[in-house]
C-alpha cells in the first residue's frame, strides 16, 4: 500500500487542484475537496471537471489498492445538486474486479450528506505490480 | 454570443488549469490546453480530469451557443491514448437539440492528430436566456 | 400504482422477451426473466441487449412510480459475468429525484447472487400525471 | 469474414427481434429493423432495449470484423426521437482500436434520416481468432 500512496501524493493534478487522499483500502478510497474560488465554473457554481477529477483520483485510488495496476478506460458522471462552497467527500466502492477489468462507483457528497455527483469508472488491469 | 463568451471567460476552474477558448459558434465550440506539470497524474500522463475538464468547457461552450441556459446533466468518457506533452485541442460538436435536452460529443486530439479521448454530454436546457 | 402497473403490462417487447415484473414501490421495482435460448448471442450467451431490456423494464417501472410520467434521455450498462442459463433478477433503486431529473442504478444478480451487470438510468419527468 | 458471419447470424436473440445484418466490412456494420408491435413499450413507442439490442448487433459485427474475439465490456446510449413505425437502420462505425480494447459508436436513423438515438460502446479484444 506504501508504494500506491506515493503514486497517489505524486498526482500533480490532484494536488494543484487541492483535492486530497484521505484514506485508501483494498478496494476503497476516499478522498476531499474544500470548494475554493478556483473550483467554479462561469456561472459560479463548483465545475463539472472538478466534481469528476476528484471522483477520478478516489477511483484511481482504489482501483490501485490491490497493488496491480490499473487504468482508467472510461468513466461516467451525473450531477445531483449544484455546490459552490464547503467541503465535498468523494467516496469510491469496487462493484467488480476480474484480472483484467475493475469497476468503481464513486458518490460525491457535500456537508448535508447530499448527493452532489455520482460517477462510474472502468479500469483494465495491468500484468505489472506496482 | 458576447454574453456567452462573458461567461465562459469567466470560468475560473479553465483559466486556473491552462484551458482556453478558441471558437464558439452555434452548435459548436473548440479549446485548447498546452500540457504542463500540473496536468499530469501520479504516473507522468495527462490526468483524466484535465482531459475531462477541457471537454467539459467544450461541451459547455457548444451547448450555451444558442443564447438559452443550459446545464449539463451528465457525461461519459473514454480513453484512447495517454499523452504527457504538448498542445491538446477538444471539438464539441452538437448531436442533437430539442427545446429540453441536447447532446454533445466532443473529439480531444493530439499534435498528431491522434484521438485521445472522446466525450459525450447531455444538458438540461433552461428557459432563460443568457 | 395500478395504472402504472397497467402500462408496465402493456409492455409489448418486455412480455415478447420473456421478461416479468415482480415487484413496484416508490423509486424501486424488480423484475426477472429466466434465461432461454431466445436470449443468447452467437456465442451462445445471454445478449446485452437482454440484459439491457430487463433492466430498463426495471428503470422505467421504477422511475414511473411516483405517478409522473417519465421518459428515459439515457442509459449506460457494464457488463461483469457471462451468463447462458438460469434466472436473472434486475433491481432498479432511485438515486436523486428532482421535479424535472431522476437517476437509477440497476443491479442484474443470477442465481448465485453475482453481479452480471450494472446499469444506470437517467430520466426526464414531464408534467402530466399517469 | 465468413466465421464472423455465421456467428452473427446465430444471434437468436437478434433474430427472434427481427434484427438483420445487412453489411459487415473492417470496423464498420449497419443493421436493420422494421418496428413491429412486438418492439413496442407500455406508451407505445420503440421500446429503449429494442433500439439497444440493434446497436448492439452492429457495434458486435464491427468489433468483431478483424477476425480478433471481441466481447462489450460497457455501453451506453441517449436517446432522440421518438418512433413507433418504420424501418430503423443502425451504422457502427470504429472510434479506436488498440490490440486490448476499442470503441465504437453507433447511429440508429429512421426513414426521415433523422437520429433517433446514439450508442457507445467498448470492447475488449481477447487473444483467440474466431
Amino acid at each position: 500500500m506504501e508504494k500506491i500512496k506515493k503514486v497517489l501524493k505524486n498526482d500533480k493534478f490532484a494536488a494543484y487542484n487541492g483535492i486530497e487522499l484521505l484514506e485508501i483500502s483494498k478496494g476503497k478510497a476516499t478522498v476531499k475537496m474544500e470548494i475554493n474560488e478556483n473550483h467554479l465554473n462561469g456561472v459560479g457554481i463548483t465545475h463539472g471537471g472538478a466534481l469528476f477529477t476528484m471522483a477520478d483520483y478516489a477511483f484511481a485510488a482504489a482501483s490501485n489498492s490491490h497493488g496491480t495496476v490499473a487504468v482508467a478506460i472510461n468513466a461516467s458522471i451525473s450531477y445531483m445538486k449544484a455546490t459552490s462552497q464547503g467541503t465535498l467527500i468523494a467516496h469510491a466502492q469496487e462493484v467488480s474486479c476480474n484480472p483484467k477489468l475493475a469497476t468503481y462507483t464513486v458518490h460525491i457528497t457535500d456537508e448535508s450528506d447530499d448527493l452532489v455527483a455520482i460517477f462510474q469508472g472502468m479500469a483494465y488491469r495491468k500484468k505489472n505490480k506496482m
